[in-house]
């Protein structure tokens, strides 16, 4: 295993025990659905985002504590968004990296108000960091820490919401029903429904760590760059990719007649624009002061993945 | 018409264009989505929430704008957890208020998403407070401003979440498969599904002015009772009532084999415990220095209604 994996690994470990941390205890009433909050959350992933944001943190010099309410957050926000998705009425998914969604095992019903509660706890755990900044100084009201808490919360709202993911996800279904889909439709669903929280997440981190104004826009642009390059990455391994690298059937989309960045711009031209996206991506990282080497070695190994 | 109904019809007036003021632009490629959000929220409605936040607001002395976007994000929470009510999977509602409901219109899909997209709008809507806070004294961060509007972002998240609405939701679903409910677990269920957002909606209100923490407790303790009791008084309608006057099948809850306040109390018992509950709440408004007579008189035509 390599150093990079090695480090992946122990980030993984650790990003866990940060989410576990603000997850609702089981029991009361409610407790069925607490239970299916936790499944969902619990079921494994690569714990993307809440890295981009840790590990944009700290290249902006954070070291506070109050990062890591937003880091489960958005997790959560990711989280619940898969278990909507899953339903029947949705893409009525049953399976999910290996184990059953969450209305196969809760219920339909149980599974709806899961991902309700957990986009709601998002809010009521990003809300903590708050009471973090207030005790950072608790002789004083912090103001320059609320502040950033509030345009965190700002930002997380805003880039998960109907002009965020949720939008990519509207017109991706409107996209379905359609027999042609133009570039800048396929960029607008990729855009909202990819890049919007990796977006947030590499934002959240700089504005929490105290970027400029100046500095947030660039963090923006290269989580865009990111978030497009590894959804192109994607549908060019639904083409080339092995079925058992990837652990789903290959050539889905053409089979579900879907079409993609690979059947608009053809494989070369799409593996030209993830090189191009990429490039600008790291180009941005490199402008800002302090080591980026893990974040760049991260943002390489998502963009370039085979599986 | 007395002077208290037109002084409401008023004032659902007034709110309904602070709700209309907040909501989103029904364009782009998310349009159908948006629709299906605005549809929802409009579909009218006693818009009691924001009524109860907004004369709490005043008679604490409160007069910004700032409580302005927490009555639309109010309203708009509400109205999510209507849409997702009645999606097949949960009520399998086809119709509220006399019209169809959002997933007969839009879709189920469209449904789900609007819901989802409500519920995140309300946070999206409700962090606007900050700027308007900062607006109110721009050469300086007004600190005071600022911690009541993240201490109502508490208090909403809370209410609304698992611990709070969801919770409730959570527990009547599980209610509906047993044979038998316990007086504890149907007050849970009241207290959680109806008495939380309204307790929130009048705690927000009080925050928001600067009231004490002693004195949002006791809003916290009136608003609970006026929750109860209107659930109760709803449990009362449904024998009592005449049809035409409720615009509903009577003795539904009977016929769904359903248990109330009033299976498990009786008729005379529930009519005490909503006189009880009615009297404590207005006894802790006029402990408030303030003109409480049009909130008391709300409380009274809320509790004491036959429709």
């Amino acid at each position: 295993m390599s150093n990079f994996d090695t480090s992946m690994k122990e980030k993984v470990k650790e990003i866990e025990k940060i989410i576990d941390s603000f997850l609702p205890q089981e029991c009361g009433y409610q407790k069925v659905v607490i239970q299916a909050m936790n499944y969902s959350v619990q079921a494994g992933g690569k714990r993307l985002r809440p890295m981009l944001m840790n590990e944009t943190y700290r290249l902006f010099g954070g070291r506070g504590e109050e990062i890591k309410p937003f880091m489960a957050a958005m997790e959560m926000i990711h989280t619940y968004s898969l278990v909507h998705d899953d339903l029947p009425a949705m893409d009525n998914d049953e399976y999910r990296r290996g184990r059953k969604t969450t209305h196969v095992v809760y219920g339909e019903a149980n599974a709806i108000l899961a991902g309700d509660a957990l986009l709601n706890y998002a809010f009521e755990t990003a809300i903590k960091a708050f009471e973090i900044a207030e005790d950072f100084e608790p002789e004083k009201v912090n103001a320059m820490k609320e502040v950033s808490v509030a345009r965190s919360l700002q930002v997380l709202a805003r880039k998960a919401g109907i002009f965020g993911m949720i939008g990519g996800q509207t017109a991706d279904i409107q996209a379905e029903e359609k027999e042609c889909v133009s570039l800048e439709e396929l960029v607008f669903i990729h855009k909202h429904k990819t890049a919007a929280l990796i977006e947030a997440s590499m934002m959240i981190g700089a504005i929490l760590a105290g970027a400029s104004l100046n500095e947030v826009r660039k963090i923006e642009r290269c989580a865009y760059n990111v978030g497009l390059a590894f959804q192109i990455q994607d549908d060019i391994l639904d083409v080339t990719g092995t079925q058992e690298e990837l652990g789903k059937p290959i050539g889905s989309d053409e089979k579900n007649n879907k079409q993609t960045y690979v059947t608009l711009k053809g494989l070369e031209e799409s593996r030209k624009e993830v090189e191009r996206l990429s490039q600008e991506a790291v180009e941005i990282l490199q402008e800002i002061p302090g080591d980026s080497s893990f974040l760049t070695e991260l943002i390489h190994s998502l963009i370039y993945r085979t599986k």
